[in-house]
This record gives C-alpha cells, structure tokens and sequence, in this order.
C-alpha cells in the first residue's frame, strides 16, 4: 500500500510535471515575441573590453605607412589609389563593413601649374632678378621626394603678375593694414604677412581696399618653432620643427562646400553660379612661401621699424617698408608675383561604408575623416585615418563573425577634397540633408588623430561630454600605465562645472576647422572631434611644425609625433568606445543637462555684457532668460524621467520618444535665416562669430555692430527674438511629448 | 480494477491539467509584456461605427445656433464669447479633451473707426455731396442687426481721403490697368473694380503705379448672384443671393500671419519690424461697396465703352471713365473716399485641446479651424466650427468614458484672426516650430464646413488621397439614402487615375486660403481641407453669396446652405472618420505612390512645356526625371514592403520606421531657400504660383520670367535643380533606411 502511495505520487509529480512543461513551453498564447529582448538590450560592457583590447598600434602604423606611400591631394592618381585602398579595406570579406562604396562630386579646385611654378622674385628698376624664392621645399628623407609634391600655392589665389614695392603687413589682420596705411601708401604694394591671426584668404581680402596688389604669406619660426631656425640642427629632420624652406600650403576660400553650387550637391548638371559671383576668395594673387625666403625679404625692408608685437624670430628689425633699405642688395627693387594658379571642375570621391543596424537601422551614428591631404599628409589627415581603418578592422571583424550587430546603424566616410574647403562632406549633407536630418544620432570626427602625443583634446556639443568623459576613463594614457586618459587629461585642461564639479575643459565647435562643420552648422546634428594633442607648457607652435607641408610624412609622424603609435591607439580606443555607446545604448548618451549648462553660462554672458545697455535701449532680455530656464526645466525633467524608468521594461516606443527627443535636440537650434549673411550656418548657438565671447554667437556680432551703426540695435533685438524662439524651440523638443 | 484504474485516470488528468494551468500562467517567465498587444494595435472599425452613429445633425445645428448669436471679429466681446464656448466645451467633464487652455499673440490688426465711419461719396465741382454710398448693410431679419456688426472696410487699407475722376478698372488686374490706361490718363482717378480675378490687395497694389489714388471694390451681381439682383424677391431673404447693399469685408493684405513679425511667434516683447517695412498691403486707400452702390457710380461713368468681357450684370454699359457722363446727375463731379482705418495690436487666442495618445503620444494628428468671422459668421467659419464641437463631443466622450483613446496624440486647434491673415494658426506653427515638424503626422482643416449641398470636395496631399476616399464611402451622402458621399461626389468631380481608374478629383493645397497654409507651406505638414460645396451646373456663383457679409448668419445658413444640417452631419463624419484613422492606424494610412503620380503628371507637364526650349539653352531636364523616378521607386518599394509584412507581429520600431517615412515624407520636400521672394513658402511641390501651369510651381514661375529677362534662364536652370534635389531627398526618405 505504501508502495502503492508512492507510486501513485511518483507517477502524479511527474504528470504534474509534464503537465507544468507542456503548459509553460508547449502552448504559445502569451509567449513573448522573440524580439522583445532584442529590443530591450543595452549597450554590452563586455563587448567594450574586447574592443579595446584588439585596438592594435602597429596595425595603426601599417596604415599610416600605406596611406602615406605617395602624395595624395585631392582628385589626384594618388587620392585615387586611397580610395582603392579604402574600398578594398571596407569590402574585405573578413573584416570588412557590410557594404562600401564611392560618391562622386564635380567640384571647384584650384591648382598652380606644374609647366609654369608660381614665381616670387625681387627685380632690380631694370628688370634684372635679384633674388628668386624657392619653388619646392628641400628634401631631407627620401620618403618626402616625390614627383607629385605639389608645389606650395595659395588655393583659389588668382593668377596675375603683380610687382610692386614690398610691405610687412604683420598677419593681414583688417587693424594691421589700417595700422600700417598711416604710415605707407598701400597702392601698388605687395604685402608680406605672416600666418596666423586671420584666416588665409583674409590677407588678400582685407589687403586689397588699401590698394595692395599681391600678398605674400609664411610662417615666422616664431609662431611655429619656438623661436628655432636651423636646419644644420634645430629644424627637421633633426626635430619636428619647421625647416627653413617648409611652406604652409591651404585653401584659401572663406566658406565650405563647393563654391559654384551652394546648397546644392556638385552632380554634373547641377546649376552653378557664374565664377564671377563667387564671394570669400582673394581678389588679388597670393603665394606662401618658406621663412628663409621671408627672412630675405623682410630684413631688408626699409621704412619705420613695426610695432613690437609685429616682430618675428628673425634677427633684425621688422620695418615696414614700402620697398627695401637703402643701402642694400635689393635698393630701390620690386618684388614680383608670377603666379599661374588656374581653377578647374573635377570628380572628387567620398567613400562610404555602413554597418547596419539590428534594431534600429534608421538611426545613424557617422564617424567621419577626410582622405585627401596635400602632400603627404601623415598627420593631416591620415593619422585620423588610420585610426578609422583600425576601428573598422576591429568592428568589421565583430560583425563578420557573427559576434555583434550594433542597434544603430554606423556609417563611415571617408571625404574627399576636405583641404579645399571641406568640400566631400559638406556636398555629403547636401546631398543627403533629408535622411541625414531624420535620423543621425551623432557625428564623430577625427581628422588630425594625433597633434602631439600629451594629452587629450575634445570639442563638442555639451551634451557629449558624458560620453566622452566615460569613455576616457576606460582607455588607459599611452605611456602612463596606470593613469587613464581621463585622469592625463584634466591635468592639462579643466573647468569646474557647477553640476559636476572638476571636469576636463570640452572645447565648442564654433568655426569651420574640419569636417564637422557641415554637420553641425547645416545639419544641427550632435557633433565631436577628438585627437592628442600639445603639452602647452614645451611649445608655442601654433599647429604641429610640418603642418600643409612637404615634411608631413610618415617618417616625421612615426618619430616626432607619435613612436610606437601609441597616442593614435589611445584616440583609436577612446573614439571607438563613444562610436560603440552611441550606437548600442537603449538611452542614447547625450546628457541634455550638460546642454543646460553651457545655455545658462552664455545667458550670465550676455547678461553681464549686455544687459544694461539692452535695457537704456528698452530691449527686454526677459524672453531669453525665460527660455534658457525652460530649457533647464525641460532638461532637468527629462533626465529625471530617464533616471527613473525601468526603461528595459518599458514599450521600445517608450524608449524611441526618449531617444528621439535627444536625436532631435540639436536639430531643434536651426534657423536658416538666423544668419543671412553666413553660408550654412543655421544653428544659433554655434556659428561662427567674429566678437569673440563666450556668448551666443549671433548676440554677440549684432551686439559688436552697436558700435559702428545705431540702427544695428534693430538687429540685436530681432537675433534677441530669433534666438530666445530657438531655445524655446529646444525646450519643445525636450519636453513632455504632449 | 477498473474503477481504480479509472480513478487513476481521472486524478492523472486532473493532476495533467492542474500541471498544464500553472505551467501556463504560473509561470511568468517568457510571457509576453502586458504592452505587446497595445503596440500591434489598428484601427477598430467597430469603433468607427459607433462614431459615425452618434454624429448628431441637431447638435451641430444647435452648436452653429450658438457660436453665431454676436458677431465675433477677432479680438472683440463677441470673440471671447466663443473663446469661453470652446473652452467650457472642451474642459467639460464628460464630453471634453483631455486638456483645454488658450494660447495669446499680440497682432497687428486693422479696423474701421466706430465714431468716424468711413465715406464714399460723389463730390461735386462746389464740393456738394450728391450721392454718399451706404454705410452699413441693409437689415433683413432681426438676428443680423447688431450693433457689434463692423462696418465693411478692407483690413489693411490706410486711411486717406483721395478725390478724383472715377474709372472702371474691371478686376483690378495688372493687365486691366494697363488696357485702361491705353484710354485713359490714370493719375490722379479712383478706380472702381469688381471682386474676383486678383486678390483683394492686389486691385489696389496694381493701381498704384499708374497714379491711382484710390481704389472702390465691389461684387458684381454677375460674379455671385448668377445675375439675380433684386431685394423685392430674388435675393436674401428670398434666397441665398446677395442682397444689394451686402458687401464683402476682407483682408487686403498679401501674406500670412502677423506682418510685424515675420517667423516669430508675436509675443509681447517679440521683435518687430517698422510699420513701414511691411510690404503687400495697398498703398492707397481701397474700400468695397454693395452692388447697389456700384451700380450708381458704374452706370453714370462716361468715356469709352469697356471690352465684352468687363460687362457685369447691371442693365447699362460699362465704360471707362474718366468721370460721369454728360449728362448725368454726377456730371463733372469726384468720387471721393474718406477712409478713417486704423492699425493696433491686440490680443487675440487660440484655443487648443487635446486627446494624449496611449501607444505613440509623440505623434500628433491636428485638426483645426478658424473661430473669428467677420460678422456673425454662420458658414464661414462657424459651419466648420460646429463641425469640431461635434467632433470633440463624440470622441471626448468616448474618452471620457474609457471607452477609447487613439494611438496617436489629437491635438485641435481653434484658430484666431485667421480672416486678417491666417493669424493664429501662422503664429502657432511659428512658436511651435519643431516640436510640429518632429511629431506632426497631418493637419486636417475644414474651415467653411458647407458651402452648400450637393457635393463633397476635397484638397491635400496626393497621399491622403486614399484615406478620404475611404472615409466617404462610408458615409452616406445627406438626403440620398443609398448613395454614398464617394458615390455622389464622383459623379460632380473626377478624373481618370493611372493607378487608380476613375475617382473622384481632390484639389491641391497651393494657395493660402485657410489655415492650412502654415502647416503645408511652412512647415511641410501632409494637410487637407474638406466641405461640401456646390453643384457647378446650377450656379456660377464665385463663392456662396453671404460670404464676408453680414448676412452670414443662422437664419441664412439653416434657410438656404443646410436645411436639416445634413451636409455639416455628412462632413463631421467624413472628417472624423479620417481623422480616427490617422490617429489609430498602425501603418499611418499616407499612401506615397498616389504622390508619385503626382509627380510624375508635374513631371510630364513640364516636358511638354518646357523641354524643348531648356534643350536649345543646354540645361538639361534629366536631373528631373531621374528624381522623380527615385520617388516612384521608392514608393513602390514601400508600398510592397507594407503590403508584404505581418506588420502586426513586426517589432514595433519596424511599424515606427515606416511610420516615420510616411510622416516626414512632405518634411523632405521642404526647402526654406527654394523662394526667397515667398514669404514662408518652402514646400517645393505646392507653392503658390502665379504661371498657372499645372506643374512644379517654381519651375513654372521661373519659366514665365525668362519671357522678359534673359538672365532668367539662369533661374530657371537653379530652381531645377533645387526641385531635383528635394524630390531625390525625399526618395531618401522613402527609400530603404540603411
């Protein structure tokens, strides 16, 4: 009997048993859909480690030395062999992407002519040539001696032969000219200026109302050599200093994008504006040259000594001239400009490559760097580069064995024509503004990989720098073995924020310095840069010496920028872990908060600066005070609901709102008539501006304009309005759904 | 045995089943999320039953009774009447929103002076008053007398008192000046013109240049009353004709929203223009008159006779002018206007309500009309007005009741100062500006409800095409049982479709004649704006008879627009049905290849009109057609990849992402630099035009100036590509994510 018992319970557990099985797995009613989990992933720490770990150094230095083989400027046969070399990475059946290919725009170059060089020499009043300035810069290595080296030019500089008495116009600023026209009368001059101060094409623009005809540019070792001239054993080889005959080249038009077709993506028949119509461009020639030829030329100028603060490295006094001492080789001499720059139309190729997206393939994170440089071009840009070919060997890897899909869809571009004025990206957003706008979460560049291999340096929109900062703290300081690069970082360069105390300084993306520009002035996307950079306590140098020169080489970079290429794996590991969070977290890692911040620091700006001449005028700052606190209100609010949601659990349209308020957010900055007067620039808090405060940009032009014209006061008040409507906007877009 | 065997039977099943039960619901494991079933959710047809039933003809008939017993111009007593009616209905515990409130902007309005009415009189030589035109209009039945009833002026119009000679200027078209003044020396002459043909700002806008100083409008009997004219027995209260002392008030100025501040929400301390940098409002005092007075001051004119196609419906001949006839009561004498207009900015609200949405509260369906009328308004706007109030009765029972809640957000919008300019509906797409373009799904107005009854007729976006057609085949058309609103309306309008067969004609949305205007052109927003309207065999009638006129009131619109209210019943259901369906479909029922055939018509008009001249000056059409034959790939794509999935068992960011295609599908077509002469006109396919082509607007406008200019071929050449590259932006949108 009691084995009866327990055979009957035996049998009936295991009926229940079999029963609980049959109704838990066997019965699909209320089972959830396989993708509810995959909806609700988040970012996978794990997977973070192991990235970082395969980041490899020397594979960094392997590209960089493949890339660098042979000059490779824009829409030459050696910028065409990067895009073979790109494509054949990024079709790689192991470690490729899932899907690479080139976009073509016919764009606006400038080039001088290989048959006929651009010409600086000083000619006697009977037309004998005294001196003539080098044509090419010296070689030292031989990996530097190429046929394609092309020959320092001002991009865009028109042809023309001007001759004319010389001048030292100190850095073409608008103030020099009008300092040194009330001692020398400018008509009929050449210029000599010195880089930096104003932008390249500056130098002409603002030269040419005083009646100047030619403009000379260089480098004074003051500004990028520490003070250091000698190439026996000062310059490079023997360092990363300039040598003597190294020439900066550069674009140099004022806007980006290709200049005969604004707004619209250069296809071969897309209208373009007459060359005559174009704006921002020399109206006279220009030539950089080296500082041993500048050194020629400005020791011997005869006039009044300059000011103290125009004075360069060079041992003598820098004179202003007009037209060079008496007595001295050169007496009673001209300078004379031959220049043979000629503008041609020509294909230019982004390539791009994907990795799509799991769950949300219609989100995109890019990650951007521009291809063409113009020579060499180690450092610029193909340290940037190199470091994206590293990532996309890892990540690609990842993905073709089946190991990892990002929720969010990642594109790469590689730019063309960047050095000419950002040109391959910005026709990219032109092109694709619509879908760019809908749906991109994030851009991340990185041109310049490695300045210098001290310490971080990051710009960004504020809503950033969490993940910036996170991912610095994971990624350890090249030779520093337990110090993070986070920890290197704020040693450099720190701020105090009022919410997070000591943080490391995250500098703005105000200007047009790379090919972010683009993305966060026309497409309001969520924007950074990143790179290592200077240790400012050892060096004054402007930019890294060899910087638009012959010298930028793989030689230079592997023994004065960065041996071992470790600097280049730091900013490889640092970018990816923030390319891999913005695609995978469920949230995604913009802090709106941080936003918050850097509105209410520009409003006690303003207010400070401004208010009190605002209220003389009647002009009330209440309707901006009032939008930057709805905008805080809303941030703070929306932070707090992400805080405290279990968002794992919630609806994914739940999470999708969330994400999307904070995709959106930048989006929400854009008036495309905030600033008619600036091409592309539509997002209110970070155009360009010429006042320079800490501010918001527009405020602060209309503000500086007071000075000069009394009806400018309209204009202060209607950019009042304008922007306190696009702060409201922002709060919108942050707020409560509805 | 047996029976134990039996027991046992029994107890193992039993046991089984208890095993099954709690295997299945015990365990919660892998169940689904209670939130699965919600977010797979459409639309319930049941649920549209029910809404088509409870749509009561007597509530809109007794809502229309209310709304119209003061006249209620913006921003007076009667005005805030009714702002107090939508809010009480809407907060209302069981028939309201979920929400209600009032949103203020501070405008710049026009009105005649009370205590100083303005004047038309005959002047004679001795400066005799020989004839004075009638201040106000004849009273009929009691409900139109009030004393809040406003003086018929034309909004805008500066106040002046020009004298001279009167000519008969026809429409007030550019050619009619230029034909009348072939005859005629137009200096110093009031020129006297019918409605129709040109806007109401334009007749005085054309007369300026030609030394015009002042401008009479009125409505000829010909143009609204199929020539009827007679009070005894032929007009109102005999009929909907107009009586002949009705007169036609309106806005006379040229753009929409508040004009001293452009793009900006009109707050109190917003930015505001000079009053003298508004432009598009008459230069010249301009006043309308009723047909009784016209015709005195017409039939009196002497001069030539004025061409066949001038001659309106008066028993005399048109002629020129200058001045009366000899002999002739007024012989030698002046017209002279004594216009006392003033400006001000006043206060005027929107009143606002929503319905939050339970799956996607982030995506807003708006349904809106205007609340302010001229006089008491009964058809225009109350008409559609009582329409929404029985809308929101309905639905906000509904919800109330927890009987339903719509997937999507309802936001309803009830406009203020729309008949000065589509005033708060412009304000409030300024103000919200990116909170609507991110979330915005389509607009829905129906200003003017009824028009009369005989037919539905319809206006939007080709894609919503579908879903119209939808809703009124469920709808019964008033007063034929068996035949519904489709059936009856195909048999007054249609057209032959590609894809579709023969349907019905819906009208495109590229004027800005209600309040549509801001969400199509300004914010790319998919709109449509439905009524029921005429039976063009029976009448020529411009518009219905009463618009404008104090005659539009109840008794008018029960009497002669809607007996029985039927055609507002039928319109209540066709517009609630759609809207029902936008907001609860879980594919947004936005049919893109109904746009595309759009697209490709457009396309096709232009070549025929266009190609062959392009060819001869080398710019190519090509761009064109490949952009629209991107979209209509796109399209196609879409639409199958729609059909083809189990889109109810997809995760629900698959059904959010074709959502968001369809949504921002009209976004992508946006281009804020593609008119710069077009104040808020962005949406490339449907700006306004004046070519008249049935082509892309642009495109035509650019066409029509190369006539005159050369150089315009250059503009021509530009907006082409513009329209090429939006159309190919939003295939981009359309196109596959990733």
């Amino acid at each position: 009997m009691i084995k009866q018992v327990l055979i009957g319970i035996v049998c009936g557990a295991a009926v229940l048993t079999a029963g609980i099985l049959i109704g838990h797995f066997g019965i699909t009613k209320s089972s959830a859909p396989s993708w509810v989990e995959d909806v609700a992933k988040d970012v996978d720490e794990r997977l973070i480690e192991k990235f970082l770990s395969e980041v490899d150094n020397i594979q960094i230095q392997e590209n960089l030395r493949e890339l660098t083989k042979v000059p490779h400027m824009a829409t030459t046969a050696g910028d065409e062999q990067t895009v073979q070399l790109m494509l054949k990475r990024w079709q790689d059946p192991e470690t490729g992407l899932d899907q690479a290919w080139r976009e073509e725009y016919m764009v606006y170059l400038s080039f001088p002519d290989p048959k006929k060089p651009n010409k600086v020499t000083v000619v006697s009043p009977s037309d004998e040539v005294l001196y003539t300035a080098r044509e090419k810069e010296k070689t030292y290595p031989s990996d530097q001696d190429d046929p394609e080296v092309v020959q320092p030019y001002a991009a865009y500089s028109p042809a023309g032969h001007p001759k004319g008495k010389l001048v030292y116009a100190n850095q073409g600023k608008p103030n020099d000219y009008q300092l040194l026209n009330n001692t020398v009368d400018l008509r009929g001059t050449i210029a000599i200026t010195r880089y930096g101060g104003a932008g390249r094409g500056a130098k002409a623009i603002n030269a040419a109302p005083y009646g100047v005809i030619g403009v000379l540019v260089y480098t004074d070792p003051l500004d990028i050599n520490d003070g250091l001239m000698s190439d026996i054993n000062e310059t490079y080889p023997h360092s990363w200093y300039m040598p003597p005959s190294g020439v900066e080249r550069g674009s140099f038009n004022g806007q980006f994008g290709d200049m005969l077709t604004p707004y619209l993506a250069a296809k071969e028949e897309t209208f373009r504006i007459p060359v005559e119509d174009i704006t921002g461009i020399p109206p006279i020639p220009i030539q950089p040259i080296g500082f041993e030829d500048a050194y020629r030329l400005i020791c011997e100028l005869g006039g009044e000594a300059a000011p103290t603060q125009w004075q360069g490295a060079f041992n003598c006094t820098y004179n202003f001239g007009p037209g060079f001492r008496n007595p001295s080789a050169f007496n009673n001499s001209d300078v004379k400009l031959d220049i043979f720059n000629y503008e041609e139309k020509k294909n230019s190729s982004n390539v791009m490559g994907v990795i799509k997206g799991s769950v949300e393939p219609d989100r995109y994170v890019i990650y951007g760097n521009h291809r063409d440089s113009w020579v060499h071009g180690a450092i610029d840009p193909s340290s940037g580069t190199s470091v994206m070919l590293e990532l996309t060997r890892v990540l690609g890897k990842m993905v073709k064995q089946g190991k990892w899909r990002p929720r969010r869809s990642i594109i790469f571009g590689s730019w063309g024509a960047e050095e000419f004025g950002l040109i391959g990206s910005a026709e990219y957003t032109e092109q694709y503004f619509t879908k760019l706008s809908e749906r991109t979460v994030a851009y991340i560049n990185v041109d310049i990989a490695v300045f210098a291999n001290a310490t971080l340096r990051a710009s960004g929109m504020p809503s950033l720098q969490n993940i910036i900062f996170k991912a610095a703290k994971q990624v350890n300081a090249p030779g520093l073995d337990s110090t993070s690069v986070y920890d290197n970082w704020i040693k450099y360069s720190n701020r105090t924020s009022q919410a997070n105390g000591l943080i490391p300084n995250v500098g703005y993306l105000s200007g047009a310095g790379s090919d972010y520009a683009a993305f966060v002035h026309y497409l309001g996307i969520t924007s950074m840069d990143i790179s290592y950079t200077y240790d400012r306590s050892k060096t004054n140098a402007r930019i890294y010496p060899a910087y638009h020169t012959a010298y930028d080489t793989f030689d230079y970079a592997s023994k004065f920028i960065d041996p071992g290429f470790v600097s280049h794996q730091a900013i490889a590991r640092t970018a990816g872990n923030v390319l891999i969070r913005l695609a995978d977290s469920l949230i995604v890692p913009l802090n709106c908060s941080d936003y918050a911040e850097t509105l209410e620091d520009y409003l006690n700006t303003a207010v400070t600066l401004y208010q009190h001449q605002l209220q003389e005028r009647n002009i009330s700052m209440e309707p901006l005070k009032r939008a930057v606190a709805s905008f805080r209100s809303a941030a703070t609010h929306l932070d707090q609901v992400i805080r405290s949601s279990d968002l794992a659990n919630e609806t994914p349209l739940t999470v999708r709102r969330i994400n999307d308020q904070l995709m959106l957010l930048d989006r929400a900055f854009l008036d495309p008539l905030a600033f008619p007067d600036k091409y592309a620039y539509r997002h209110v808090i970070w155009a360009s501006s010429s006042a320079g405060k800490p501010t918001f940009p527009g405020l602060a032009d209309a503000f500086a304009n007071t000075e000069s014209q009394s009806s400018a006061w309209d204009k202060v008040h209607y950019h009042l309005s304008v922007l306190s409507q696009a702060i409201e906007g922002a709060a919108h877009t942050l707020g409560d759904v509805i």
